[in-house]
Formats: C-alpha cells, sequence, structure tokens
C-alpha cells in the first residue's frame, strides 16, 4: 500500500484532552479519528491491527469448539423485559433506549445475554444440544458518563463476546477455565502480560468473576496481587492493603498497582434460563435449566493497551503479531527507482508493505516510520545503494544493517523468526 | 465441527410468513434466525456463508487499491446537518433517530457519505492526498415500513459500503467503471449472473446510478433489459414496454423481469463535499472539491439471491466458493467408529467438515444434509465399509461412488477442482 494515497496519514498535533500516550500515538499516527466524545473511526492503519487482535481471539476460541455468528444490534423491549433487565437502573443508566416511530422501544446492545438466552431457547431442548459455545465480534453502545483514553472507554465500540450454555455446573465450570487459558495465551500473544483477577459480578451476577487486568501507570482499575503467587483480587473486593502478608500461598507481600482491563469472564449459572424459562430435558426426560457463562474481549482496548506496554518517546513499538504492516518502506532522494523495484518485488513475495512513496524531507519520513511503529525499516537511498544496497532497521532495538536487495527476504524473515 | 452441539440445527416447520425458496431454506437448514421482524441473527451457519462472500468482496476491492476500515454506527445529529440529509423527509422515514438522556441527537447509520466526508475534511488537504478508497463491513439500520423475505430486505443488515474521492470528474468516473467490473467478477464468483441496470438517483444523487440485479421471481424490482446487448434499465426510468426493439443496439428485444438488487454504486460527484465544505488545494494552490462516489453490496440479501438461484425441492445447493463446509459427514449404522477416525483424519489435513455425529434414522440424516446443501456428502454405513469403504455423494447432480478412504482426499478435492 502507498502511503501518499492513504486515509490517515500522521498528524503533527497532539489532540489537547490526549492524556495517555495510547491516545496521543494512536491519534497523531493516524490509527484512529475520532467522530465525537467516545466514537471513533478505526482508521485503515488500525483496522490492520484491529483486524491481527480478532484473528487472534478467533484462533483460540475456535481451538476450544466455539462457533462464531453474529446477532443483532437493537433490540426489542421485551426480550429484556423477561429478565426484569430492561428496567434495571443500573442497566438504563447505560444502555441506550428509544422509541421508533410508531411508538415500539428498542434498546441498543450493550451485551448480548438476553439474545442468546432467547435463541437457546428456540433452539434447545434436549440434553443432547448441550454443551452450545457461540460468540461474534459485534458492536457495543454504553452510555458512559466519562469515556476516557481514546479508545480506551468509548461510548461505541467493538467487542468479543462469547456465551456458553451447559448441562451441569461442573460442565460450564470446566468450560470457564478453559476459556480462561485460552484468554491468557491470546494476550499473550499480543504481548501483553495479563493478570487474572477475582472481581464481583456487578450487574452481570453475584458469583465471583474474573477479569483479565495488565498493570500500566494508564489503567483507571486498582488490583491488589502477590508477588510469587498467581493471587490477585480487584480493590472491590480485596479485604487488605498493599504490603500485607498474600493470604493465598502466605509467602508473598501483596502489591497494589494500577491496571487497564483486556477482558473478563462471567459465570452467570441458572439465574438467566430461570428468568426466561428456557430449560432442556434431561436423560431422565426432567426439565432442567442450562448453566451458562458470558466472556468479553474489547479489541480496541486491546490495542490501546498494547501501546500503553509498546513505545517509546517518538512513537509505537508494534509487536510482530499485530503489526498493520511487515514492512515500513521508504525512499530518500536518490533511492525512488530502486524503491519502486523492491515494492513491487515484496509485494509479489507476499509481504505485506506500506510504502512511503512520499516526497518529503527525510526527517519526515523517518519521524513518521518511528511513529506508526511497524517492526522494520527498510531505506532506500543514494547513500544506501553506494554502500552496497538498502538499510534495514529494526524498530524495537535500532539496530541497522546495510545489505544487497537479494538479501532482503532473508533479512525480514529472520527478524520476524519468531512470528 | 460436531452437528450434535451446534446452535441451529434444522427445523421441521417453515415460518408461516416464508413466501420464498430462501427465506424457508434458510430458516429451515438453521443459518438464520429471525430475532423480531426485519431483524436477523446469522447462526453459525449462515455466518459462514456471509464470512466466504464478505472475503470475495475484500480480495476484489482490494484489488483497486482499496482500503478496509471501519465507521461509528451512532451518528450525531450535527454531522447529519451539514448536509441537511437531518431533516430530508425521505430520510426522516428511514432513519432511526433518538435523544440521549441529555437531550443530545443521533442517528443510527443507515448510510456513511457524511461520515467518510467529515474524515476527508480532517484527514485531506492537498491534491497529493487523492485518491483516497476505503470501505467497511458494518451494520446498517433502515426503518423498513415493510421487512420481507427473510434476509432479503431488514430493518438491521450488514453492509458493505466502499466510497472514494478523486481530484476529477474523469478520475471519478474510472473507478467508477473499475468497480463495476470488480462487483460483476465477485457476483460472478458467488454464483450470481448479474446484470448492470441503470437507475435514478433516488435520495442520494441527480445523476444516472447502476444497479446490480439478478433476474429472479422472489425479486421486488422489476427491470428491462435487451436480450442481445448490456441495454438494461430499471422500471423507474425505463420509458417502453416488454417487446420493444432495444434502443441501445437496435437489434435486440427489451424484455421485462422480476430481479433481486444485490448491490448499487452511485457517482455522487462534488454535492456532499460542496455541501459540507470539505475541499483541497490543487497544484495551483486554488481551492477545488473533491469529486466523490459511493458502492453498497449487502452480504446477507446476496446469500438469499444465491439460494433463490441455487436450491431444488430438498434444499439448498451451494456454490463451491461458499458452502459453509467442504464436507458434509455422516454416520448410518455400523459406520459409527470409521466416521469417527475419517472426521479426525479429514481435519487434521484441513478441510473444514461438518460432523453428522446423531443417533438419528438414515432418513432424518440424508434429508437434513440435502436441505443444508453441502457440495460434497461423506456416508459411513456398514454396508460402505462392506463395499469397499465411503460413500462420496455430490449435491448438484446426485452422482455418487462407494471407494476406500484412502481414496477421499482426492475425490474431494477432484470435486472442488475449480476451487
Amino acid at each position: 500500500m502507498r502511503y501518499s494515497h492513504f486515509l490517515g496519514q500522521t498528524l503533527r498535533e497532539v489532540p489537547k484532552d490526549a492524556e495517555i500516550a495510547s491516545h496521543q500515538l494512536l491519534v497523531k499516527g493516524g490509527f484512529v479519528d475520532q467522530l465525537m466524545t467516545g466514537s471513533w473511526t478505526l482508521l485503515p492503519l488500525g483496522w490492520r491491527v484491529i483486524t491481527k487482535i480478532n484473528d487472534i481471539i478467533r484462533e483460540e476460541l475456535d481451538k476450544t469448539g466455539a462457533q462464531e455468528m453474529l446477532m443483532p444490534l437493537m433490540h426489542p423491549k421485551e426480550v429484556w423485559n423477561r429478565t426484569g433487565r430492561w428496567d434495571d437502573p443500573g442497566v438504563r443508566e447505560i444502555m441506550y433506549q428509544f422509541k421508533d416511530k410508531r411508538g415500539r422501544e428498542f434498546g441498543l446492545s450493550f451485551t448480548h445475554e438476553e439474545i442468546v438466552m432467547d435463541l437457546l431457547g428456540k433452539h434447545t431442548s434436549s440434553y443432547k444440544d448441550f454443551p452450545i459455545k457461540v460468540y461474534h465480534f459485534s458492536t457495543k453502545f454504553r452510555n458512559e458518563p466519562r469515556p476516557r483514553g481514546g479508545v480506551l472507554r468509548s461510548r461505541e465500540f467493538m467487542m468479543k463476546d462469547l456465551y456458553s450454555a451447559h448441562v451441569t455446573e461442573e460442565d460450564m465450570y470446566e468450560y470457564y477455565w478453559q476459556i480462561k487459558d485460552a484468554y491468557l495465551r491470546a494476550f499473550k500473544r499480543m504481548g501483553l502480560d495479563s493478570k487474572v483477577v477475582e472481581a464481583g459480578g456487578g450487574v452481570f451476577t453475584k458469583n465471583y468473576t474474573h477479569e483479565f487486568q495488565v498493570v500500566s501507570p494508564a489503567g483507571e482499575d486498582t488490583i491488589f496481587y502477590c508477588d510469587k503467587c498467581d493471587f490477585a483480587q480487584n480493590k472491590e473486593i480485596y479485604q487488605g492493603k498493599a504490603g500485607d502478608k498474600c493470604p493465598k500461598c502466605k509467602k508473598g507481600k501483596v502489591a497494589e498497582a494500577s491496571a487497564i482491563e483486556v477482558g473478563n469472564i462471567f459465570p452467570l449459572g441458572q439465574k438467566y434460563a430461570k428468568a426466561m424459562n428456557v430449560s432442556f430435558a434431561d436423560k431422565d426426560g426432567k426439565k432442567k435449566y442450562p448453566w451458562f457463562a458470558s466472556y468479553g474481549i474489547g479489541p480496541a482496548r486491546v490495542m490501546a493497551t498494547v501501546v500503553e506496554a509498546h513505545h517509546d518517546e517518538r512513537g509505537i513499538v508494534w509487536p510482530t503479531e499485530l503489526t498493520p504492516y511487515d514492512v515500513y518502506l521508504l525512499h530518500l532522494p536518490g533511492g525512488e527507482e530502486a524503491a519502486e523495484k523492491i515494492y513491487e518485488a515484496m509485494e509479489k513475495a507476499g509481504l505485506e508493505v506500506l510504502f512511503d512513496d512520499r516526497e518529503e524531507p527525510a526527517g519526515v519520513k523517518l519521524k513518521d516510520a518511528d511513529l506508526i511503529g511497524v517492526p522494520v525499516r527498510v531505506v532506500v537511498s543514494q547513500k544506501s545503494l553506494a554502500a552496497g544496497g538498502v538499510e534495514v532497521a529494526r524498530r524495537d532495538n535500532g539496530k541497522s544493517t546495510v545489505g544487497p536487495v537479494g538479501k532482503l527476504a532473508e533479512e525480514i524473515s529472520n527478524i520476524y523468526g519468531g512470528k
């Protein structure tokens, strides 16, 4: 792709309200654009990153036997009435509810438990039909009182939500822990070190639920965690203070930290099925209620968290699994013709190349390359050609070498060795 | 994937209001589920088909240099006010408009011209920044007075909308015709014979626009087309009657037919840019307005149209490029153990297999296989094993052969030869 015909070229100005690094860098780098408070366009660069995040989530979920589908975003009041959540004050606070011209009432999706349960009621009847594991990537609308941090907390955002239904509580929890592991694997692949943190149920359930938190100064949550074992709780339920001995392993000390919540999982139990009277016939023909759980990840928030974890003073440093392009190619004076040929050859070889073909000063082009943060930068200039070919530089450690064009593919594949 | 743990198993009943084949078959086959009038869940089977449709569209658009992104669905009134469309009676008729608790006014996306133009205003300034070609797959909401035909006309549906902006009218039209060809290629790959039909501008533009129409008794549009050349117009603008001599080639006769609109393209010109005062500096520094066009395809409607074109009295007959799975594997008595092994081997070999592992009568399983319409059915039974292996049957022509398990992969790849 040529950078000259690109919607979302880098900006010189930092948005005034951008206090955290990811907000500044994603806007400046041309990854996202604000339509209004709490509402963002994922520009082509940002969308490429989100696509890679989504593909990783998809791969990890499909391994557990989950099926992707797509549910509607506009929900009839009637379905939400079946659990009584339509009139729940907590729900009314964040759900956009409105009437059409004929007076019918609708709510915009802020979650999909009721819709999945409605589907289960229509499509399952016997214990043989379970387990059911379905997910979708779709838009959520939440009337947040204070959207902040760019795409970290928005009023409209994409979410991957997974729902599972089982014949027994044991089955539900077996899958629940399987998804916990799938989430940890997914976040690790994205370059995030996430902690599984115990939390209360909020509007969803009275059981313990679990959050996936990434320690970061930009986080608006507070967590307490052990420096020796996997004990971690959020501040709503932790009953001690920082520095206490860990109540689980009795060895480590409990630390306090700001963190960003990148995912959460909820063992909802039979509450929704009972409220909506969705049941199945067990082996002996008896009426039973399925055990239900839900699991969420917000890909745009994940993208921002990755930027918080992977940037320096010059810009973003994308992990190889999430980079919007494999190679950032640019020409400096004298390298124009050679760069065109290299661009064509790399595209043909199946590499994803962002080609900065603009006639801009070297300073501008190199600065933009650092800001956008593709792991491999290839520079073609009169100087590099005189020195034997092209310069290949790594964004993470700054190491660069000049080598012949013929060795370029090998060089790049070495850098992506772990990919 | 095992059919036993599948959300959306086949239904015995046809919905009462289902008058056309695609509505009946997609519901009965478990591809879609109605949440409320005009609003549908794409169940896992349906979503797999949509994914293949979207990937074909994506491939054909990316070849033209277009970039994918994602724009918000909830739009502030202010942006729509800039073209005056917020208060346009035609727009108010189909756009859901509502206020949040603080009295701010929003509209749900029924199209995205204003949002793209707003982006262009923020991210382009020079002739060097053009052409811009961006698209997204996202949800559209239209308050249709009479949703019908299952997913053919819904109130909420996914749309692929592409927008392009150019420095001259010639550039715009050059790309416009390039997209016309890309659409024709995409529909052909999906097994659809589409006609490019001239149409008026509707609420979008006063220029000629073009619809992509597939002749079908289930269509609610009427088109007039020549039986010898590519002349075709919709009934709103055609000024003759069926049987007339073709006004273009003067040789063929004009036929009248019902048709389904699967796509449309609009050369919008400078109207939106002028209304929103979005301009660029030309080579000589003069202020100019970009030339703008938009291009839409509704993937769920495409899926229904494909079913209209490819079904028989027993069910759907998917074209190989769109089938939800490569193979429909089922066991009949005596074949259970062998089928399990074959399932594992085929999955390992990278085939997408839907494995009907239910203990149901042969009649039910074979009937469901026909209804769902995967191109290749593999049956493992005591009888087939005694005859030397497994039965491989084609859904389109019913031809079947019994052969050794070792030749299965070869057999299947022969059937998908053209894939």
